[in-house]
């Protein structure tokens, strides 16, 4: 029987550990994660464990809640200490869930805490994390140095005004660049209450009216721009399923003129919109040379009584499914065929469309390594197993030496071992097929192959160094 | 190499073994199984092992035909001795089966039968069992007894009178509680022949005179409480996809009469009223505690010819496709506003729903541990593959602890080793993790965890015990 | 540490290697592929390596653009040389694509070279190989008969002239049965370009005026009828996905008109025309006991730039979503119905479609041996886990001794291997069975199926000894 959670966590022979030796210590690209550049500009110290841990998780609030806790103890005002006991409680339960490896992982490195967390232990914990704590070094801007994170891409709105990224480019005593991502999701949004109200936020950031859609698109140009020259190198957009429809300018005008004055759209022109839009969006950021992110298929904000409450991200959302094959197909097809496919990340959160979307990368692939990924294993996926499954699809459907590898996507700044966890699933996927007689024990090639995938092929794919 | 089936059977590690030990003499709660309370209660001995194994069970009548048996064999007039040759024949081949295990874990545990069937021995295997048989000990209330059964939900009509319900209530020398379980397919299958002739068959069975919508929820709403009466605590719905459509109560009347009249439906009008009865019923099992579930995605009766010979239940039903997150959102979604959604349990057949379901669940938590579940691995993924990668889904996307488990779903007094099979593969599964350090030895708490879903989840679940 | 691809190459137990041992040498009969007739009949030898694996091998080409090799070294002018050193290159970095053991299983059987490729080693090899080509024994006859096959089924379209499979027959000296397949795609796909001039050079192979849909068929007809003349076994359809819509005889007969006046077709008219010719197509072969294949779920030529520099199949294919379910039963169904079901295999590039390929098989079974196959792993699934995920779920869902098992689908005369790699893999899945006590280790039932699966079976269902 193996030690629980100990160095060898993982790996389970030889080429495994040799391997994770090689990757361990690169540095982390954090090219998509939702960090609040506002948190880490302001620097505050945390009040204490129970905060890092249930202040903003909803993937522990709904875990709690499955686990039949009262919301009190979830978003509530129980007490830290009880709050703190509940999702002890919570985790001992969660065998083969990501939260209870997070959990410990988050332990033993930021705490030095190796006991696995029990109700039965969950008050020393607690007091002895938040004693660490109180001592000093878990502000975000420390904890992201001590992760050693060279980059990291926040999550913007594309009417952002971006004045944290501002500020903190100025804090010159910090190592870490950190970079915007443009996220306009509520400029595709036509059809999602809020969306006329948005488009005034974007007439105030870009300084340009937005009354019609080819002003829609040059306001929506000049944020790019604007995102560009603060050292934008990465877009994001959700899909819950990818539609494609073609549509001639006189259509889109009258479809961003009817949403513009509260009519409500059909599906069909919704997808004439949203895929205009997509193509023009796509086009810049082949132009920059951004990576254009497309994250699929979540269903957002399930429970509307819990949204009433709390909003959204609160742990109600869950997996979509929908066909995708034929609208990814047209739209990057057309894009490649314009010659404006920037490079391109495919996530899927269903994996029943891993093989839709593993395979359609390959088919605009060319002119750079690894062009169009399949991308890594993501919110209900990045776990143990996901991450093992999108490993074997991407290594059996693609050239696994491609791959730019993981993200954090977590609004918590503990969460940069998910990097480790991610590495030592790596290694243990390679060195299992080393071990097995599959692959050659070539260790200058696996060796560069394992850290092209921890830190060197994102940072060449988004162009950072 | 480990021996054929023995006392280790699926259990690698030592952590496993202990597990398995701590677990495998928990009783048993049946809350879904097809047994016939007539047969229960008019308790015959059975004339063989033939008529036990193949009289009824239509995953073997499927396995042989596949194996090319002519149906003479399988359904029909062949002697036993040939019929029973066929079916060790087929079962030889049947590397890699649930039937293959099942068969063989029936054989050890109800007639010390260690020898693998094959079609040499097959002649001494049946004659050995049905001496044994004719010895006394295999009439129905025999063999659950002997399986330590605690609880028996039936699936009962809703028009069903429950008369054999009520004959078993009255036998006090069976130690087992047999209640029914709320089946209402029929009244939800408006777009099925026989549809008003059902109706007729409720209105007899309520006294209540079906002419209206409106009389309809009346009819069902006095026999739910009939069946909650009868000790009742669970409905069951087979729902080929998930759709949602909302409708009036003028549309709904107008629907149901000119079904009542033999008018046929449109797609979208066979939706909203089966929305809105889906509604009804999920109201009022939320006001009695009783658990909803529902099976989606079966695709039944695909052989026309069969079953114009033999009916329905005859081997020749297969896995649907189709989307089922929006419309699943939408009738949760709704419940959960309005305050009336009961405790559910999901089932999906295909397993590429296994995501949407189980993270479906998380949208709706709280108030009760594991209100929503997602099912156990039911029909074709009732296997040792289908059960491991529901656990996997399971425990990735919930809350392992709070799992209901395993039922039997089966038509046959002999399927009982289904339970220690599920258990055998909940111990290797959860043993493997800690063998590997992905959790730690913590017998205190495993061990809970373990009898928590082998029994007493499901008790306190369905408000038994 | 294992060695790397030794003789125990995923054989990883005692009953793997031996029932390897049992099936390692059985024939091949390889019963769906692509190899050229013609080429076949030429029987030239080859310039060297670089022409065998590149120079029409779209799998190869497709991870040399992923690697970001520029199509120069793809399918553009550059020297041999160069060529394959971006192929040596990109494939070092394939670790758990079926290329690299595909690679190393061909330079290990045909070149006895047991280096693994790297780019450090790629000129050596290169010149190895093209030494012992020019030594001679590399002439598509040659391989084929040095790869010990039976029987080779090509591909065939259905106004094809089968000249060279005239020519090979009187080949008295080749060993190997060469039998036409009838591929009718080009009949089906009405809504493509290029219709109307097939039916024209149907009317001229058939010598049968094609001015309506009955002419259609009546010439379609007389071409099943020659290739049955010329061997032919086994029929072959490539449908995206499987709908079903009946219709009349007027009707089919203004949709041809339709469509040979080059009118453009509605979804439901193009559904219409191909479930009768689909119908028409099984009638035919069931009459002629051919094994009827659909190939489901391919969507193609993705990649407009590159299909109108270079055509299809040239690596710019992915896999398709959709729904299957209700179409297949209805065709599968009608069928049966009329008693025209023929012996069909259902092939899904879609692994989210296994479980409703494989259940629905089992619904329309019966009168022969797994009379309806769920298809071996494809394309896309033609992998290590791709093989291992189809006979996990064949196995589970239905009767694993019937498989007719794996087909070559190769353009490439080196890739019979792919036969040693589909029994080294067969062996170990069964083989770990029995290691684990899940199936006993009886050797006489063990060795049949697994010599079943590697020959007879196939050479039994398609009727050829």
């Amino acid at each position: 029987m193996k030690a629980f959670m100990d160095d060898g966590f993982l790996l389970n022979c030889e080429a495994a550990r040799t391997l994770f030796d090689e990757c361990r210590n690169e540095p982390i690209f954090d090219w998509h994660c939702h960090l609040s550049p506002k948190e880490i500009y302001e620097n505050k110290t945390p009040s204490g464990i129970t905060e890092l841990w249930l202040g903003g998780d909803h993937y522990k609030w709904r875990a709690m809640r499955t686990f039949g806790v009262d919301e009190k103890y979830v978003t509530g005002n129980a007490p830290d200490d009880e709050k703190f006991r509940a999702w002890a409680a919570t985790v001992e339960q969660c065998v083969g869930n990501p939260l209870y490896h997070w959990t410990h992982l988050e332990l033993q490195r930021y705490f030095g805490i190796y006991e696995p967390l029990t109700l039965a232990n969950a008050d020393a914990i607690r007091e002895k994390a938040d004693a660490l704590i109180r001592g000093g070094g878990y502000t975000p801007r420390e904890l992201i140095s001590r992760s050693g994170v060279k980059c990291v891409c926040t999550t913007d709105d594309a009417a952002d005004s971006l004045e944290y990224h501002e500020l903190i480019k100025r804090e010159t005593s910090f190592g870490t660049s950190v970079l915007p991502a443009f996220r306009p999701d509520k400029a595709l949004n036509i059809d999602v209450p809020g969306y006329s109200q948005w488009c005034d936020s974007l007439q105030a950031a870009s300084g340009i009216k937005v009354d019609s859609f080819e002003a829609l698109l040059d306001a929506l140009s000049s944020r790019i721009d604007f995102f560009a020259s603060m050292g934008c190198r990465a877009s994001d957009h959700a899909l819950t399923v990818v539609t494609y429809e073609d549509a001639s300018s006189d259509e889109l005008e009258s479809i961003f003129k009817a949403a513009r004055s509260g009519e409500k759209l059909s599906a069909i022109e919704v997808a004439k919109y949203r895929t205009a839009l997509m193509k023009f969006f796509a086009g810049k950021y082949s132009g920059l040379g951004w990576g254009m992110e497309i994250h699929i298929g979540a269903l957002r904000n399930n429970n509307r009584r819990l949204f009433r409450s709390y909003g959204p991200d609160v742990g109600c959302d869950s997996v979509a499914d929908g066909d995708n094959a034929a609208g990814l197909s047209a739209l990057l097809g057309s894009l490649d065929e314009e010659g404006r496919l920037p490079k391109t990340i495919l996530f899927d959160l269903n994996p029943k469309d891993n093989f839709v979307l593993a395979t359609m990368a390959g088919n605009f692939q060319g002119g750079s390594k690894g062009k169009i990924q399949f991308g890594p294993a993501w919110w209900f996926s990045d776990s143990l197993e996901g991450m093992r499954k999108q490993l074997a699809d991407f290594s059996t459907l693609s050239v696994l030496g491609t791959f730019i590898g993981m993200t954090t996507d977590s609004r918590s700044f503990l969460s940069y071992p998910r990097h480790e966890y991610f590495r030592r699933i790596l290694c243990g996927f390679i060195g299992d097929k080393v071990e097995n007689g599959e692959y050659p024990f070539d260790i200058a090639v696996l060796s560069r192959i394992v850290r092209n995938i921890s830190y060197a092929n994102a940072a060449e794919y988004f162009g950072i160094v």
